[in-house]
């Protein structure tokens, strides 16, 4: 008997789990829509439900609407290692983002199963609640809930375009999976690892098939809010004129100027914007548009983030224009024995690695807060996601599995 | 027995009907959404019908949805007078754009009835369907429909945000109103006159009454579709981006400096916009947009025209750009005898009157193309409108009722 389950992965059932997943939600492209609390969200964790039944798992779900598959240890006293990642996707979103990283998890855990090896700590697989945001805006809510970082009732409040609200969404959810003991929200955990397709070109450019996530990026989000006055697109004159759209515009402009950087390393997006009425023949009243701002820096962070009031007022003219901040999360470094942990592993398989940081926000942003965190990456081909186009190799995805196995096996012994 | 039906028009009982109408899709802040073809449509039409059965005029619809109510002359070989405008509304629009033309043709022809005026030609009051084109673009669909510029073949395969086709929804009025004879789309008509709040400022200003319109500037009718590449908004680098939102930025304020004009006649309006997938921490990589360009000079509004394909290509990168023109009609001028016959109503009334280019497109556009044909302007406050706080005194209402009223008479006597 081995200590090292990453021999059990078998690289044809994890990508026919993966495949098996994207149904839920799959676009016409071959990407996923399946968005936080969605009918095709419920029908992927009734899945994963199903299949852990399979391996025995103790299915749970807590007041969040995170999803838990147990591999039970000996000691129950002990605090349990997780790993996982989440099941909801972008509105035209890939295959990997989420899902690689929940069924990798599923993976590893029918690997150590296979494998024999006995466990101190339970294992439990997790898919958590809204990370997109893309529905309900912003987005890793189930994690920061389990961690503390925002209050449920707070998250529950969160409604979608259509003014349904994330409490609504979760009872169905709940009532849905009502079959689920409900375990209480927010646990001492001893480890989490979680393993992701990079989502940059990073590993695949260099050849390399194991990334040790160092840390992930700042990022800081906003709402901006233009008000003109709507009017009749053939009678009023310019100089008479306070349309959003064009104040929006001046302004998306300069901010985009502003956060200009020769090196290329700030990350400004602005991924929604609304107008109103939003009719042919009528000036704009209101824009509202996003801010995404991202900087592996905290402090560059701060100083653009504190720009963006300032320019959006200097350019507002003859509108008017509120910026709200909606969230703010510091640069942060996973931690080091978990990194060396995941290096080692990879080391013993003979795969190629390299230290990466993470561009993008993931769950563990918030498991880090309360337990030992590391994160996994595996190369994602141009690095394009959040796109239907996402791809990732079947062997690449396979030796993600094989690593994470042996450090959730060695974590838990 | 005058044989000036003036004298009959009651202010209170034109304004009371303005209110009444107001109340079918009445939103909260003292405005109107009663888009085309919608159940608030439908059920202003539904009162228009019964208002029409208290006076004893014989109620008709088209194929293509348009209301008439007729006043008979004792001639029935002669050809009608007709006069109305549309009650459908812009989204967020005011209780005058439209229901004023309805219901001061419907004041008019009861002020006539009233006087006991002897007429040769009937009177058909007329709610034409879908001026506004906020619902279903472009409008003014009923009016080409009858006047033969547009199929009604062609305007029935029209969508809605929500995939609903004019057709569908024409279906649904014509079940509604199925108690109504329906009437050949397109007869022979004699004349058509519309009043019409003047939807600028010009006549508020100068403290005129009636606004004599001359005639209608121009328009062209745009759709630019920008065409780039969704990615992920915290892993992608800059430069390698085609971000759809950033080219249309690029290109609009492009478009603006073009249009710019020093004498401020040149109306150039985006009203819509829509971008994919309109998710905060995702780059766009679709986004639409309209464009809708007036000028009363067609020789400046078609060179404008031509320059915004080159435009639009020049400023695109990275992005692909395609730019459909979906409608172009040049100015137009309306018929000189039915213009002296409404400057002459003023005059005998005493009311200050001006001769007033028409900025705002109007369904007299197309009856110009098949009959004698002319607008009534009056003042409206500030020049707001397809705007909640659109407004207008009673007084002026009802003396652009009162000319409609004699300009009636003499075109039917």
């Amino acid at each position: 008997m081995s200590l090292y389950p990453s021999s059990h992965v078998d690289e044809s059932r994890l990508c026919s789990r993966i495949e098996a997943m994207a149904r839920f939600g799959a676009t016409e492209k071959g990407g996923v829509n399946r968005q936080a609390l969605s009918a095709e969200d419920i029908q992927a964790q009734k899945e994963m439900i199903r299949w852990g039944r399979q391996l025995k798992l103790d299915a749970s779900i807590d007041p969040a609407g995170n999803l838990f598959l147990r591999l039970k240890g000996a000691d129950d006293s002990a605090e349990p290692v997780l790993s996982g990642s989440h099941l909801d996707s972008q509105p035209s979103g890939g295959k990997y983002d989420g899902a690689f990283g929940v069924l990798a998890a599923f993976e590893a855990v029918q690997a150590i199963q296979s494998a024999g090896i006995p466990l101190r700590r339970h294992i439990d697989i997790v898919a958590w609640m809204n990370e997109e945001g893309s529905r309900f805006a912003p987005g890793m809510a189930g994690s920061a809930a389990f961690a503390g970082s925002r209050t449920l009732d707070e998250i529950r409040q969160v409604v979608d375009a259509q003014g349904v609200s994330v409490g609504q969404a979760l009872d169905t959810v709940m009532a849905e999976l009502s079959e689920l003991p409900i375990r209480p929200l927010g646990f001492p955990v001893s480890a989490y690892i979680e393993a992701h397709i990079e989502q940059g070109p990073v590993l695949e450019r260099e050849n390399m098939v194991i990334g040790v996530v160092t840390g992930i990026q700042g990022k800081k989000t906003y709402r901006v809010t233009v008000t003109g006055e709507t009017a009749h697109a053939g009678t009023s004159c310019r100089a008479e004129r306070r349309d959003a759209l064009l104040a929006s515009v001046a302004i998306i402009r300069a901010l985009t100027t502003h956060m200009h950087d020769k090196e290329d390393v700030v990350k400004f997006t602005i991924g929604r914007l609304n107008i109103q009425p939003n009719a042919p023949s009528v000036v704009p009243g209101v824009a509202v548009f996003s801010i995404d701002l991202r900087h592996p820096d905290s402090k560059i962070l701060s100083i653009l983030g504190d720009a963006i009031p300032i320019i959006c007022q200097a350019h507002a003219d003859p509108c008017q224009v509120v910026v709200e901040e909606l969230s703010s999360a510091a640069s942060l470094v996973f931690t080091p024995s978990i990194r060396r942990c995941i290096a080692q592993a990879a080391q013993r398989l003979g795969l190629p690695q390299r230290e990466i940081n993470s561009a993008a926000g993931h769950d563990a942003r918030y498991l880090n807060d309360v337990c030992a965190t590391g994160m996994i990456f595996v190369p994602c081909h141009l690095g394009i996601t959040h796109n239907e186009a996402e791809s990732a190799t079947p062997k690449d995805l396979a030796d993600g599995a094989r690593v994470l196995a042996d450090v959730l096996a060695e974590l838990a012994a």
